[in-house]
């Protein structure tokens, strides 16, 4: 019976439990709702069912996860993420792995994400892949070789806290002019409820910049700016040899990539400018379990 | 005949050729003032003349140089350094080896460095290594699991460029708020010349500092907060498992050191204070010989 990896992608709003080859494909995928306000030992019961489920029927070599920061990666612990109310220290590989007698591996959804992107997906055959994720918040993971940069402190590819600018909104544990604070969703969210009075989510802002809204158009010109200089200091970091983009603010891809180009070109050193490969993520909400799947075929240094 | 490697350091100053074994030892160099004011062509004579001298002893498998930028990596052209009067588009890599019948690489200077450190330096044993230079400019290089990266356009370890901050004195290539605008040698000695009145190099403001002058305290620390930004925004890309800081400007590293180690804790997440390790370059003006000669040894994608 060929061999199979489990991958588990753990989210505020869903849970994915998906069977993938070595080479990444996904063969199989349950998706149920997080129901995240039941508390963590119901998600993880959840999870498991799954897991035993798809467990009876396939031989499973490893199971991997990709879970919202922040975790202790190297003790395989949930720390206490946003969006996983009642989640604080839950030794999350140590509960797996009693029950499912299967080497278990965590990491952050946004690693998961990169790897998936880099080994079958729109970085697929490059040599370095820079993968960014703008949603929420703005995170991202850094493929080299088809190994997955995971960083001294697992913090490789924390882009939300890259300084872009002097100033920026205040934050808790941001940077003052980081990254997230002036490129992500919510910033986009909190200064079109500020600025155009509207009432849902960031995607209003570009549908009114689409329909000509100037004001729109202007936060939403910060913000490409804002990410362009983060992307140009990824670049004369590392100059991956593609930029992968994905998360929800990227749904308005069309708007956003024209723009994107140009400003990144103005931040560049000129034998740069047009140089830099930029796309848009392929694998969708499929990323998240591929990967996480494919963490446990990362070679250990 | 044991093979040995041949590692070339070409500077603006002196010219150095080594013999290096495959793991990195420096077994003999040979060290003559550049003369760039006599042009390429003379230098590139000497440079042949110290090879054949060291090629009639050694069994030579192949040759690395290291050169100051910019370069045409790809092609093993030298385009136009500061510090190599004359130098336009020389096609030094097809001359040597028309000459020397050796594979011939070539490679950026801080490049070649960074893999020196990396491989039998500071740097040696650690999975993620960033080099960071601090001279008259400001440069580096990332090596990873022991292979340098080079990057898709040639350009990864460019940090000179990164963006720190929303101002800074223009340039006719770097970004405004650029890393190397702010915490290099030149900006240390421009601020010296503006508001100290100095005369000389840059150390001058580091020993004024050091005996107490208030106003070039406030010079140096300065240059040292923008380096940590600079080095928060590696850490936050890549997580390095160590910093080797080389360069001229660390020859003032008693006074640097201390004071960078707080300045970069400011600039990162919680978790990842007083965890980034940062030690001085140990292999000093030998890193671009022994450098230069390992680039030779680096796997091809």
């Amino acid at each position: 019976m060929e061999k199979h990896l489990l991958g588990i992608d753990l989210g505020g709003t869903n849970l994915r439990v998906g069977v993938v080859t070595s080479e990444g494909h996904l063969v199989e995928e349950m998706n149920v709702k997080t129901e995240s306000e039941n508390g963590p030992y119901f998600i993880i019961n959840q999870m498991i069912r799954l897991c035993e489920n798809i467990m009876q029927e396939r031989n499973i070599d490893a199971i991997g996860i990709g879970s919202p920061g922040p975790l202790d990666v190297k003790k395989g612990l949930i720390l206490s993420p946003n969006n996983l109310p009642g989640w604080d220290k839950i030794p999350l590989v140590d509960m797996l792995e009693k029950v499912l007698k299967k080497k278990v591996i965590l990491d952050n959804d946004a690693n998961a994400a990169a790897l998936a992107e880099a080994i079958i997906g729109a970085g697929k055959g490059r040599e370095s892949v820079f993968y960014i994720t703008v949603s929420t918040g703005v995170g991202g993971g850094f493929v080299f070789r088809k190994q997955l940069l995971q960083g001294a402190n697992f913090c490789a590819g924390e882009i939300g806290n890259l300084i872009v600018d002097s100033e920026g909104p205040p934050h808790h544990t941001l940077n003052v002019g980081a990254l997230e604070t002036l490129a992500s969703g919510t910033a986009l969210k909190r200064r079109g409820i500020e600025q155009l009075g509207i009432t849902g989510h960031a995607g209003e802002v570009f549908t009114l910049a689409m329909n000509g809204d100037k004001e729109a158009q202007k936060i939403v010109d910060h913000m490409i700016t804002s990410l362009a200089k983060g992307i140009a200091n990824i670049v004369h970091s590392v100059d991956p040899h593609i930029i992968v983009l994905g998360g929800g603010v990227m749904e308005s891809r069309d708007y956003i990539m024209p723009l994107l180009g140009e400003r990144v070109n103005e931040f560049l050193y000129p034998q740069l400018r047009n140089r830099v490969e930029m796309v848009s993520a392929s694998l969708g909400t499929k990323a998240g379990v591929i990967g996480a799947a494919l963490l446990t075929q990362q070679a250990a240094f």
